[in-house]
This record gives C-alpha cells, structure tokens and sequence, in this order.
C-alpha cells in the first residue's frame, strides 16, 4: 500500500491556471495512453480537495453542453472541505475536514491493502506530506509553461530530495517523472 | 546550429531561490554524470544575464575561502546588463544591452556554425523565445521542490506547446528533459 500524489504539472510546476482551468492539459495527449489505466487500477481510495472536486462538477460531472455524466471513480473518495458541497449521485463521496492523518488512516482501512491517491490540490497533498504520509510522486510534466497558477507542491522539500525512479517520454507533449519520498 | 536554454530547475520550475542560491542543486548530483561535458563541447558561444554573471562571479571566479579561478569558457560571452560589472581577467566577456536579435546574430557569427547556449536566466531566455530565437531546452529537472525562487521561464507558452524529444534518468537527484521549440 502507497500513497500516492499522481497528477499532471507544466514543465513550471503548476498544475492548474490561477482560475483552475485546464484547457492548457488536454491538447498534450491522450490520458489513455499514458501510466494512467494500469495506475488508476490499484487505487482502493482517494482523496482531493474542495477545488479539485468542484472542478470536477463543472467540467467532467455537469459539463456545460452535454448530459451529466456518472462519478468515474469506483473507489470511495474523501473530499476536503470546509465548505459544505453539493453530492454527486451514485457517488461515494465523504466530507472530511482538518487533520489529514485521521483520514488517511480511515482511507488506508477503506483501500484493502490498495494504494491511496491523492488527486489534489498542491496545497492539500503538502499536508499529507508534512505528517509523513506521502510514498510516491508520480508527474505528468506537460511541455509547456504556464507562467502562473495553482502549484504542484507548495512546500520547500530539498533534504532529504526525492529520489527519481523513472522517467519516460509518452508521447511529444509528456514525460512521465516517478519519484520515490524518502522517509525522514 | 541551435539556439539551447541548458539549465537545471526544480520539479517546481525554480532555477534558483530568489536570493540566487544554488546550495540546493550541488547535493544533487555531479555535473559530469550529466550530459554537459558532451554538451559544452558543441557550444560556440554563451549568453547570460547579469545575476548569473554576477552568481559566477561570487561563487566560481571569487568563492569565499579560496584563491580565485579562472573563468570556466573558452567560448565568447555575451553578458546582458543594464550596470557596469566588473570584468574577469582573461575571460572574453562582451556586456550588451537592449534588443536580443542584433545580439544573438553577433553570437552566431562568433560560434562559427557550433550552438549557441542561453545560460538564464529565465527572463533573458523569454526575450529570445518572444524573438522567436529558442530552438532548444535542455532541463536536468533537480528532485526537489523550492517553493519560490527565479522561474526556469517566465512565459505562457502553451500552443503550441514544446516538443519533447527525451527524457532520461540521469541518478536519483536529476532527470534531463530535451525539447524542441516548434517554431510559429
């Protein structure tokens, strides 16, 4: 069981525009023919915050243009919030707010031995990191700059650095950066 | 002849802290297990900005505590400063100024059909980008996260996006991500 940060950055670190758009990710590639599929496939449990999942019911739920489509993940989700948020039908989401290492443990029981993602933001996986809960980086560096926006890690984390497993092209807009967290 | 930004930056797109440290990039990994040595010997002439120059002069040329050295490159460089700086003995350093196109075309006469290296910072590299002078990038991604600092390039570039050519693991501590800049 790891706990893993998968996600997608521009080559400066950010992981979304400042108004959380991700027009700028989509054009790089085919999510489908990166690590995704075989990742997302031994995910037990995940965790996101308020932006993130509010991202998700405007652009993948209730998209404007076309019929809400069905939560895509199987696995159950906490969702961090100190807001209250609409539910997603079907959807087995739970609110959760404060200290992530309750949750975590709550996650780690939910995942049966699976791994945990967390989707994001940066913000909240920098929480999971400060208390030593977080295995693994796995980045999606898309090749382009973005200048500004929601960072992929708002911490300094130098010493000890992560050590980088793997690294492989996906295609021309991609690499693919797998980073081990060292345990202090 | 290419036009290359060849640079080190952290996964969160900082190529130095915003005091211009880089205490943080040598634990990382020894430049000779890198693709330098092979890529200084195709080079025929540098340009920088005068923080780097300057960052060259304090901790390369004049480093506390030992007798000073003497400049690295045996290649022309162009050091771009609005300020007087002071010269290196021995070294053949040309200040300029202003628009980097009358620049770069000295520089690729003085290369002598070898490649022509941007060395930063960030924002002297965006002017030739915006000039539509930048062919390559050549990024040793260091594995660790700064958090605030000097931007590896501070421009929206999206569409289109880079080209990614490679990516490598150079050790734990580096990645080389190559791209091309398609041009417009």
């Amino acid at each position: 069981m790891t706990t893993q940060y998968y996600t997608a950055s521009s080559l400066d670190g950010f992981i979304a525009t400042l108004d959380d758009s991700l027009d700028w990710l989509f054009p790089l590639g085919d999510i489908n023919e990166t690590g995704y599929p075989s990742f997302i496939k031994e995910v037990g449990a995940l965790a996101m915050g308020s932006a993130t999942y509010e991202w998700m019911l405007r652009h993948v739920i209730n998209a404007e243009g076309r019929e809400p489509v069905s939560w895509p993940y199987a696995q159950p989700a906490w969702v961090f919030s100190s807001r209250r948020l609409p539910n997603v039908e079907g959807a087995d989401v739970r609110f959760v707010r404060g200290d992530v290492r309750p949750v975590h443990a709550d996650m780690q029981k939910a995942a049966h031995g699976k791994n945990i993602w967390l989707v994001g933001g940066g913000e909240l996986v920098g929480q999971f990191y400060d208390a030593g809960l977080l295995d693994e980086l796995i980045v999606q560096v898309g090749s382009v700059t973005l200048r500004s926006g929601k960072r992929l890690l708002p911490r300094r984390i130098t010493s000890p650095s992560f050590i980088l497993e793997s690294a492989r092209v996906i295609g021309p807009g991609f690499a693919e950066l797998r980073y081990r967290v060292p345990r202090g």
